[in-house]
Parts: structure tokens; sequence; C-alpha cells
């Protein structure tokens, strides 16, 4: 890639992860920026203004434009690589697990590992406290899901990896600092086992 | 294309409604099947077994095989159409317009018209309206950040219409049913007759 990649991100987020771990997997390289959003930094006003005025991390940036929303920026690095299936209807089908992985899964699993692992359960306001349940349910549910999904294939398009799998490989393999039990999973916790031993694989706190 | 093409869907939800503007938009013919949601159609052993096994509409039916996720299912249509950019940084731009939709307008703008025109204010669970505040107030920060964007781009991703556009008018152009007034946002507004006024359009209740 011809012009500088530079990821603006807060490293223990699963979202900023999963650009990381796109970009080792394709063997390029990234320039890393730091943002602490407990300070919130990415609502300053120069972050809203130059940045991401959705006030969020991660952004790619690609010389002088800029992605946000996670998904995207994995689409980005690994469009025409291996990573996105060449042929229509996988390709579909991997955007699929990718929007699944933002509206069933992200809300639920990320959510409550932040909340307890950064926010804290003292802290929970009201209506945070009330979602409680709701939240551990769908989150519940979007394991089990999975789980039965690969409890039939190797990774979530057919039996390659994809971008699927690095999408929803993100905050499921640290579900457990949301209060999430993976060994209920076990197809769940073999695929992470070949996801974690891809070629170029990088951990999260690499 | 060569595949019969029917769409599983609810006819009121803006999610079914997104695939059916992208077919008609392209010209490509979709048999439709109806499921009442709130009769709970979507959640039988048989629609979990052979449809969607997270109960969902709309599934985008090829053939025999099914596509989740109202936005995979507008992409398998349009790919490579005039529809999805031909070009890397704009079709991920694209994809960035798409997943800012299901993660921050769809939960919140589409949620409030749910709750309100179909639940019912008075039925409202305490989990629910503890919810109230924070999905007005996310709401109406979606679509302020739609027209800062749209008050300088004629469409969202530079001045042709895409699945982006697509896929946040869908919930948009119906808003008001969700409490939020779009004559606030002037430049919304005039995208939304842009998008109207495309060749091919459906309303939503055709």
């Amino acid at each position: 890639m011809a012009e500088t990649l530079i990821l603006h991100e807060y490293a223990a987020s699963g979202n900023c992860y999963k650009v990381r771990l796109t970009a080792a997997l394709l063997g390029l390289a990234l320039e890393r920026r730091d943002y602490d959003i407990m300070a919130g930094e990415t609502r300053t006003p120069d972050f809203l203004a130059n940045v991401n005025a959705n006030g969020r991390i991660p952004v790619l940036q690609v010389g002088e434009r800029f992605i946000p929303e996670s998904n995207a920026a994995c689409f980005y690095l690994a469009d025409g690589s291996p990573l996105v299936p060449g042929d229509r209807f996988p390709r579909a089908d991997m955007l699929r697990w990718m929007f699944f992985e933002q509206y069933n899964h992200e809300p639920n699993v990320a959510t409550l590992r932040f909340w307890y692992g950064w926010v804290g359960e003292a802290n929970l306001s009201e209506a945070q406290r009330a979602q409680l349940p709701g939240k551990r349910a769908a989150g519940e549910a979007a394991l089990k899901l999975m789980d039965a999904h690969l409890a039939a294939s190797a990774y979530f398009v057919g039996d390659a990896l994809s971008l699927a799998d690095v999408a929803l490989y993100a905050y499921t393999h640290v579900a457990e600092a949301g209060g999430f039990r993976l060994s209920d999973y076990p197809a769940l916790m073999a695929w992470l086992g070949r996801v974690a031993a891809a070629p170029g694989y990088v951990a999260i706190d690499a």
C-alpha cells in the first residue's frame, strides 16, 4: 500500500485490535496513535474536527483520508486479499457476520466487558444497570449462535479465515472479562484456537 | 441474476425496505414472503432451522442459500453495480456509513419508532423506559452527524447514490414516527428528497 497507514486507537479496545490483527495477518505496517478514551481524548474539538466527527476510535488514516468504524477499516485493508472472499455470495456472507458482530455481539459482549472492567459495577448508572439482564441474555445468545455455526464449519465463511473471523474474534476471546464463560461453547473455543494459530497472528496486548 | 431472489420480510420494517429499495434501484425482481413479527413468526422452530437461526428478518434467499442482515443482503444485490463504488477507498467509506447505520442509528432511531409505533409507550418495560433518554440523545446525535456531513456532500460517499444512502434513508425518512423532528436537519431533508427522486425509487409502503 503506497500511502502511510495510521491507526488512531485505544489499544485495549477490541474494535481497535481488529484493525491491528487484520494488518498483521496481511503483513501491513501500521503507525499507532493512542488516545485515552477514559480521559475524553476522542471528544476534543480537535479530534472531532480532524479525525472523526463521531468521537470514536478506531479510525484508520490513509494518507490524508480517514475511515472510522472498525469493520470498514478492516475491509479497506483486506479488500482484494484472501481475507475477503473473491466470490459474490461468500463476500456478502462475510459482511453478514460483520454486521451481526456490530449489532448483536459488540453492544452486549463488548459493553459488559467495558462496564465491568473499565467503568466498574459500582459506578454504573441506573439506565446501565437496567440493561444488564438484557445485555447478558443477548450476549449469551450471540455466543450460542456462533457456537452452533462453528460446530459445522471451521470458520464463519466456509473453510478459510476471513474478516468475519477477525471481527468476531476480537471481543469473543476476551469475553470472560464481561462475565461470559467461554467453556460453555466448545466449538467456539476450538475456533478461537484456529484463529490464534493463523500465520501473522498478534495478541491484543502486543 | 440467474437464481430466484426471495425476500423474507416484515414489510413495515426499514431494514426490509432497504433490500426492496436496493432491488428496485437495480431493476431486480424480488419475491416477497411476509412474516408477522408481532405474532412471533420469525421465532418458530421452522424459521430458526431453515431461514435464520438469529430469528430476525430481513433474510434474502438466493436460490437455496440465505443471507441475513439487511446491509449484507443489499451488498449481495448491488455488488458490481454503480451502487457500490468501484474504488477501494470509497467502497470502504460506504461500508463505514453502513456500519454507522447499524451501530449508531438503527438501535436508536428505528427502535424508538418501533417502541412508540408498535409496542406502545404504555407497554414498555422498565428496562426499555430507562433507555428512552439515552436512545433519544443518541438518535439526535446520529441525525446531527448526518446533517453536518450532508451540508458539504450531496450523498454520503461523494456525489453519487450508493448503498450508504439506501441504508441510512430507510429509517431516517420515517424517523418522525419515533418522535424525531426532521425539520431540525435541513441538509438531511434535502438529501431525503434527492434519494426519493432516484430513478427506480419505491416507497416503503409500495
